[in-house]
């Protein structure tokens, strides 16, 4: 029997490589979809695509949207990306690196993509403990979504609606590097940062650098990330 | 005291430029958001940029993406569009021009405009009567797409969230028609052919041009449309 098709939102991040070897690890045929939507470095898309390459990946499509069109976040525009000295600094508040209707936007693509591939699943990487504060990372977000697209595809009308699958949301940091990492996930491949040297070297000092370091430390894995700073 | 803004699905067709002149009927500021979608007539965006035009619309937005990517439509691919004698022949089914999760993926990029734009108000001209057996035309669809809104913007999170207007949802399409014409549409801008001459003319013989012929020829208004065919 072939395997089942399965849409995975990968970013190049550690979170979406984490959702897409627990696809493979579910038995399915992992189908990439990697976003280009005016992020200021490409190096995301290009981890994206070494990833996807590493896991065999053979169906995969970079979308190109262009959410500068609508400003309004700190990853899309040329406001300044805060740093802290430690991820005691974070605060509970929605950060300006907030990207609007972002994962809607995605998991939108994903629900188009699937319902042509004939898929029942998508996955996704998001999480509600480490998630710096994203309204669309949280569990009812998720099973909101899953209610609507139920009602919006021909599939989900005709009966075989797309489940959404987003395995790491209760999970903290620690938790998903320690699991990536007993199914062979290499991290060294993966990218956090949200301001990068041009070299691809990570700031260490960003929110999502600040979070991934204390997840490494946390599950005991060595941290393979090069860092610009380091603190 | 300035207008507030609102977010407007305008795709050049009869129903969205009917909602848009009743956002303005509401006194709200029409923001005019149009999709160029791998449709194969760039005709439907120059018909919304005109029809923006004349109803004084500042704040416009053209977006791209493209959903070809993904296949599975007449509407964007090589697929026939079917044709009919009579609108009879118009069956329950979904038809092959249906364009999978297309609401989802506009209402999402309204969403995001909307957030940035401080919008608390989106309106599309979706309708449930003549809606050719589109999912995602349903009343049911829109409810369950503003409970995800809620709950995906820092906008709802923060309790202002954006509210999803379908005025024309419950309507027909003479309805619809005889509304918009109280309201000084000029329907002679408007395009719906799912299939025009290069220069433009209507086809007059695919779904979407019975719906209208039959909504004109019910509504009592002459129909402005040039037809290719005279039926």
């Amino acid at each position: 029997m072939p395997t089942a098709p399965a849409v995975v939102l990968l970013s190049g991040g550690l979170d979406s490589t984490t959702a897409l070897a627990i696809c493979q690890r579910d038995g399915l045929e992992a189908c990439a979809m990697t976003f280009r939507y005016g992020q200021r470095h490409q190096h995301e898309v290009n981890a994206a695509l070494a990833i996807a390459q590493r896991f065999g990946v053979t169906r995969r499509v970079v979308v190109d949207i262009d959410l500068r069109t609508f400003g309004g976040s700190a990853l899309t525009s040329d406001l300044a990306v805060p740093k802290h000295a430690s991820d005691e600094e974070i605060g509970p508040e929605i950060p300006i690196t907030y990207v609007p209707a972002r994962n809607t936007i995605f998991l939108s693509f994903a629900l188009a993509w699937a319902e042509t591939l004939g898929a029942r699943d998508i996955y996704l990487g998001v999480n509600a403990l480490d998630y710096s504060g994203y309204p669309d990372c949280r569990p009812e977000y998720i099973a909101a979504f899953q209610q609507m697209a139920d009602l919006a595809t021909k599939a989900g009308v005709e009966g075989q609606g797309v489940r959404i699958h987003a395995p790491l949301i209760h999970w903290t940091k620690a938790q998903i590097i320690a699991e990536g990492s007993r199914l062979g996930v290499d991290y060294g491949l993966t990218t956090s940062c949200y301001d990068p040297s041009p070299e691809g070297l990570a700031c260490g000092a960003c929110d999502s650098c600040l979070l991934r370091k204390r997840g490494f430390r946390d599950s005991g894995v060595a941290d393979p990330t090069r860092y610009q700073l380091r603190s």
